[in-house]
């Protein structure tokens, strides 16, 4: 068994409205089935017009009180506190709930990578919706129905470094579930579920990096039961969650 | 740009004492520079004899009133403690600091695929160890120096399902750095140092599955810089750590 990795080259530089599921089509060709497209939620952004400029932002005394103390720009504090629900920590970074659930430091709001001076990235609105929208036109473009996973780097509690996630996900399983069934030796499997979509989205990260201008990956070779994954089923629900 | 994940298939059961890496030298041939090669902790501990026998274990009282609260073997729980320097949660499941630093269920400890009823598996005393030994024994047997990662599947807050991560590394980096580099706009990037090792880990899961016996996996087409990396480098220090 095996399993490809494959850069998509040549996308140009996205700005709002342009047809990102048809670009990507166009240059992962000849596309399979059973291939998984990673997309980069940085270019799924501004495909989208998810920008906000800093110069338009009305600063609150609670940023302005969050930016004094971690040394931030209120502005950029402001729009992270825009798109949370909560803050989770705000000792040395300001680690946040997002409202889709995430949490991740700055609410995903990214200033790298975004023409325009002070002009940040914010995520998508919905990460799922945005992920079925890319599918319905790349199948539309290639006529192959891919799954899709929009992705983006997160810092992790206990350990260094930062991993690509599925945030995103369309036409495919989230994770697959081992429980019930039987290890090598007969013995049943315990609380196995193993989030296959974040695993393909972390092995993308081994192709995009930051700065090599690949902001999607075909993973071929990937034999996945199921379509019906989204990427909320990753979001660990507070009630599951022993570290929130 | 693209990477290949490679099964090593053919690998038969581990015992303590077993050559794995001329095992797993013969079966990943031709390995070729700048490979590495993904081994699951379970045959690396199996290989060093790292088994203990429910049987033989002595339950303090502590262990019988965590395993009394927690609805597990007593035994289990003291074997989970014996590997562990700190508690972290005890609400539903152990999660605990393990001497290595790492943080996870039940130190590791484990007891699917593995042999003998009443034996549980144990991490390997020192993983960064374990694959430098597994790098020299594959390069004096192929002739080829790859990078070496022992991976174990781990759960993370906040997200559901598990992840393989790296816990030993050898002759890799365990981070990709790109602080100071530039965006593609020429503006500085911040704060991103990519767990590249973790990525790799959690890549070969796609193909190790839990029960298909593929323990190894060979990934090729990485240009990876640097060959000093430690799995002790991607454990977060509890004075950087916002949530230990």
């Amino acid at each position: 068994m095996s399993v490809e990795l494959l850069a998509v080259v040549g996308l140009p530089e996205i700005g709002a409205g342009d047809d990102l599921g048809g670009l990507i089509a166009d240059r992962a060709a000849p596309l399979r089935p059973g291939d998984v497209l990673v997309v980069a939620q940085k270019v799924v952004s501004k495909a989208e017009g998810r920008l906000r400029r800093l110069a338009e932002v009305t600063v609150t005394e609670r940023a302005r009180e969050l930016a004094g103390r971690l040394q931030a720009d209120p502005r950029m504090v402001q729009v992270v506190l825009d798109e949370s629900v909560r803050v989770i920590r705000d000792d040395r970074v300001l680690i946040v709930e997002t409202r889709h659930g995430y949490i991740c430091a700055n609410a995903g709001v990214d200033r790298s990578n975004v023409p325009g001076d002070g002009t940040v990235c914010l995520l998508p609105d919905d990460c799922d919706r945005s992920a079925a929208q890319l599918r319905d036109r790349i199948a539309a473009a290639s006529g192959v129905a891919v799954g899709v996973i929009v992705s983006d780097t997160f810092g992790r509690p206990w350990r260094m470094g930062l991993c690509n996630v599925a945030l995103g996900i369309a036409g495919m399983p989230s994770a697959v579930d081992y429980r019930g069934q039987a290890d090598d030796f007969g013995m049943p499997l315990h609380a196995t579920v193993v989030a296959v979509a974040d695993e393909i989205a972390a092995a993308s990260g081994l192709i995009m990096g930051k700065t090599s201008r690949i902001p999607a990956v075909v993973v071929r070779g990937l034999a996945l039961e199921g379509r019906g994954g989204a990427g909320r089923d990753l979001v660990r629900p507070s009630s599951l969650d022993l570290f929130r």
